[in-house]
């Protein structure tokens, strides 16, 4: 395939008129800037950029998306939303989460995103027992990225305890919960029969340290290490202050910290949030290799806490951007909030800028999409040979690019963009959103409405 | 005019079927929900909310919207933004500022404002001399917010000095400054004028205690109250702490206290900004009968910092929301970003929340609303006999309404909804947009583009 396209993000800065070719399996050949136009050619209008990996994602998460900003307490906190989310997740069937997850990954493709990290943990049925399949909600999962389009990297979740000291599980975590045993099973038949599907990608997660403990995690990472030494490994870390407190207080290291000191944290590994790091581990956590995994949206709507992104910045550009609850499900959005939480902290502009990259917009979009890759375990979030053809086409007729110079693009969707900017979505050489729509926006949006229907019901 | 609403957000609650009747001059003059339908009513889909009055406008600032997102220095500020805002302020033109704030108008109805301030301190011609009507600039900005269709409360701006202490004024302040008495002269003709448009209200501003001195805030107060003793008053104030460091150095009190001390603040005032407050001066402000004139996007866009709202908020509920410098257009941004401050310094959630609204969008939607057209000094903000038809209707179609109970449509708009929400909007009786289009958006958006081109290369 061979796509003429009028400007693209190329890694040594935007160009005109870039011949972009892919081979059958939907991965970039070659790229040719001021190549000439030639029959056979397929234009691209507008700015190609690289897509954007989504590295964390629970997609049943959506179904309360604008329905848990209510204050049913006297004061209001991640905890007290957990709850709510443990309502939905104690419901949610396999069909609706097939329906919720599709209307959800098509979402993703219009706003950008190219690929998902999908961090699954709700894996039994509704009484807590595994289905006939112990992947049963892994291959809807999968079923609804194939549908929508996207790819998707599959990380099941091992989650063993209900808390720190190897306090048992709770009721409403009765889905979540496998033995370290149980759970390389599940790995291992996931392997078996997606390791060649194009545009899947299979890794694993470890929810929490609350929920592991450190022999499991070697026994977890051994196996997955068998089937794939390159597989991606993810666990959500240092998200909430008691949640650091408490690791603390059982551990006698922060979350981080522990993890930096008895896990092999390389660039295998994605630490999702990383929110409450001291100035020790920002240092240590960006020399490892791994990914910070940032949620800034999530961790704004939850409260979290602001990353202390220019410390790990100044050492690692290795960051990864998520819509994690999906309270809202947008690229901009995202890298918009990274960088207001630190002008709001710090009292400055262009703060995540460098002095290699004036522009804070375009250095936190590139990051992201390379650390994205990476989290994920994927050749992609870069226009070049060896990378798989992700690409979004922004929209150059939309008033926030009308006049502006192309090396402001990035910085003009991010700050002043709005949710119509993205035109057209390719994965794997493939377009899947035309003008900002999906070829089944009626089928899918229809299923989707349609279970959460019958889940909020079921509530 | 007989209006059928599907569902309408009352003063009291969500209403199904209800039934709005407007007057010639576009006044609601009675309000009945559980309406039935008759011929001649005109049926207004979706969910009803009171048009969102816009506190704060530099029209002129749309032009530079994504393109200031730049580290030009080792790093950059609210101060460094500055300068290159005075670069666009010293090159537009009439006929530009027309253009571009007709287009930025439409803009604002889009979104769902129905009314704007327009805190206009470019009075001047390029070379700082008045034009031959000293008002031209104030024309062309009414004339624009006709011919969008939103109501404008005008307020040219007094700007006198360039520091603290009667600082002359730089070159880059050249086209702002008048004489109090010139400013008089000013506010005078625009009243006579304008006094009897329709959907045109007058009043003044002073641009911050750096440009004014209290004797000149005296003389022009006492000239507006002989105008309209009812004419709403602006200040930018506290918006920066070394603004308010240097205020504390030259008067040895900060801003708003100042104010408070000096000025008659009263229910007259908005004061725009007042980031940075101490206890006392939250309370005195609260206590004040003053509109807050909140502006999240930009103080988040400027690093200005975040407003203390759960203090005042407990204390007052009189605030309004603007959109500023425009680095965005949108009513739902900054209610989220309003909240989602307080959230990032709090590690709480719903934080606006209160014992009697537990949902905090629509907390903040309504006291921003009601706030906001006090601050305009009109006579709108709710559905009820009195007040102005200003209507925005959303698109019940929307995926984040669906399924979403009415108690939580306001949480769903802001904190998940994007700018495709809002479908129709209604000023003062009449329909400006319609499924999300302007009847002139073709005229108005190559105007506007035209006149940026012009303005970029003029710079």
């Amino acid at each position: 395939m061979k796509l003429l396209a009028e400007r693209a993000l190329l890694p040594n800065g935007w160009a005109e008129r870039v011949l972009i070719e892919t081979d059958a399996s939907g991965c970039i050949v070659s790229v040719t800037p001021q190549a000439q136009r030639e029959p056979g050619m397929e234009s691209v209008r507008g700015f190609t950029v690289p897509g954007m990996p989504n590295v964390h994602s629970h997609a049943f998460q959506r179904a309360m998306a604008g329905s848990t900003e209510l204050r049913l307490h006297t004061s209001d906190s991640f905890w007290t939303w957990r709850d709510t989310m443990y309502r939905f997740a104690a419901k949610i069937d396999p069909a609706q989460m097939q329906a919720i997850a599709t209307h959800l990954y098509v979402e993703m493709l219009k706003a950008g995103f190219t690929s998902v990290a999908e961090f699954h943990y709700l894996h039994h049925d509704r009484g807590g027992k595994p289905y006939g399949d112990r992947a049963e909600m892994s291959h809807r999962l999968i079923a609804s990225a194939r549908a929508a389009g996207i790819a998707i990297t599959h990380l099941p979740v091992l989650y063993a305890y209900g808390g720190f000291g190897s306090q048992p599980p709770t009721d409403g975590q009765r889905r979540f919960v496998n033995s370290a045993d149980n759970f390389i099973a599940l790995l291992e038949s996931l392997d078996a029969q997606y390791r060649n599907s194009p545009h899947v990608r299979l890794g694993a997660a470890f929810h929490s340290l609350r929920a592991v403990d450190a022999s499991m995690m070697r026994n977890v990472e051994d196996a997955l290490a068998r089937l794939d030494p390159t597989a991606p490994l993810h666990i959500h870390a240092a998200e909430q202050l008691n949640e650091v407190e408490e690791c603390a207080r059982w551990t006698g290291q922060r979350p981080v910290e522990w993890l930096l000191d008895n896990v092999g944290i390389d660039e295998h590994w994605c630490i999702v949030h990383a929110t409450h790091l001291d100035d020790r581990e920002v240092l240590r956590l960006a020399q490892s290799g791994a990914v910070a995994g940032l949620c800034p949206t999530t961790e704004a709507n939850l409260g979290d806490g602001v990353f202390p992104a220019p410390a790990f910045l100044s050492a690692s550009d290795r960051f990864g951007i998520g819509t994690d609850s999906h309270v809202v499900v947008s690229v901009f959005e995202e890298l918009r909030m990274l960088e207001y939480g630190q002008r709001l902290m710090r009292h400055e502009r262009a703060i995540l800028a460098s002095d290699d990259e004036p522009s804070p917009g375009r250095r936190i979009h590139v990051a992201a999409s390379v650390g994205g890759a990476r989290a994920l375990g994927i050749h992609a979030g870069r226009i070049m040979p060896g990378c798989r053809a992700d690409l979004v086409a922004l929209d150059s007729d939309h008033r926030v690019f009308w006049n502006t110079e192309l090396t402001k693009i990035l910085d003009a969707w991010i700050f002043s963009g709005d949710s119509t900017c993205v035109r057209d979505v390719m994965v794997g050489g493939r377009w899947h959103i035309r003008d900002g729509r999906h070829a089944l926006d009626a089928d899918i949006g229809a299923a989707c409405r349609s279970a959460l229907t019958t889940l909020l019901l079921s509530l």
